[in-house]
């Protein structure tokens, strides 16, 4: 015996969210259907909204509903400084750090060759251009701490090289082995302040 | 600093899930977007055709997309006997446990004085309607063994002391205290064969 098609299903789906397994989806099945209909409501709307309306800036790659998103658009960011992170995530916690004022560039992950995740995935080929067309003086690299992290850092620097442009990497008060997203503000000020070029 | 409006708005929206704080909406959001839209956007339609579809059966209040439930209508159930549980959770449960062949009455929720929860809002006056109406032999409560479970089981057993019906409880081979959806079956029927008369 099992629950109604349509609760049997709704079960299913909310094994997408990462995290909910079996007894956890279940568990919210019933709960949504018993106490919160109207979040349930708000949620299914919330869901199809976003994946419609979401893409990529077509410059930083990072997640709007623009063309162009807020920052890339923003007069008073510092045009000529670009941070190239992991994640829409780590734009996040590096704006709540307050220590940056430049702009950004999003991979949406890391290279990765295991995986079939090259330069071009990750848009560096994209990144090499603009860094070129656009006249940025430095690039400072904050992906994370990490085998992957490293590794793609040291690639975009090797690139880089010859193009006249200062490439840096955050210092490491951010914790090895860590996620960038995980850090406090403060270490992440700390780690922005004590950058050094990449040789 | 935050996310675009759209994604905003489905970081809240995630949290109406049980469990799920500021942290795990945002991480769910990201993942969803950058990994699994597909999976956003079935999440999406099945939250709104269960709540769309899913009603309580008019018989035995468990959630069904019809009048009646499959349970209630099946002609190989035994309906002379009712089994009372708190929760849909606790029929999947009982059923799982393979170790009961007659229908239920499904209160979803317990007595509850301080919450405003009396007899009718868990649906014990049309209960006690419908043992009369049918004609039921036997009615054992499965209601949890705790402080509210075992209220509500009083009062039902002292509702139907006159009424000519056998009254019965599950054995305490459920844990005190323990929640009955999470029981395994063997247990769940071992408390079912060793139920006793409530006097
Ligand atoms: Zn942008
Ligand atoms: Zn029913």
């Amino acid at each position: 015996m099992k629950f109604s098609p349509a609760l049997q299903e709704l079960m299913e789906a909310l094994r997408c969210l990462p995290g909910v397994g079996p007894k956890s989806a279940q568990r919210m099945t019933l709960y949504l259907l018993e106490r919160d209909r109207e979040g349930a409501t708000v949620l299914s709307r919330a869901l199809q909204a976003a994946v419609e309306r979401v893409d990529h800036c077509s410059r930083c790659r990072n997640f709007t509903e623009l063309d162009i998103c807020e920052i890339c658009e923003d007069p008073r960011r510092d045009a000529s400084t670009v941070c190239v992170v992991e994640t829409p995530a780590d734009v996040l916690a590096v704006e709540q750090s307050g220590s940056y004022r430049g702009l950004y560039f999003v991979l949406m992950g890391h290279l990765s060759p295991i995986d079939g995740i090259g330069p071009a995935e990750i848009g560096l080929d994209k990144f090499h251009r603009r860094v070129i067309d656009e006249g940025i003086d430095e690039v400072i690299l904050a992906t994370n701490p990490t085998v992957e992290g490293e590794a793609t850092a040291y690639y975009l620097s090797d690139v880089l090289h010859n193009e006249g442009v200062k490439v840096s990497r955050i210092a490491h008060g951010v914790p090895l082995g860590g996620e960038l997203e995980y850090v406090d503000g403060s270490t992440l000020a700390h780690a922005f302040s004590g950058r050094r070029p990449v040789e």
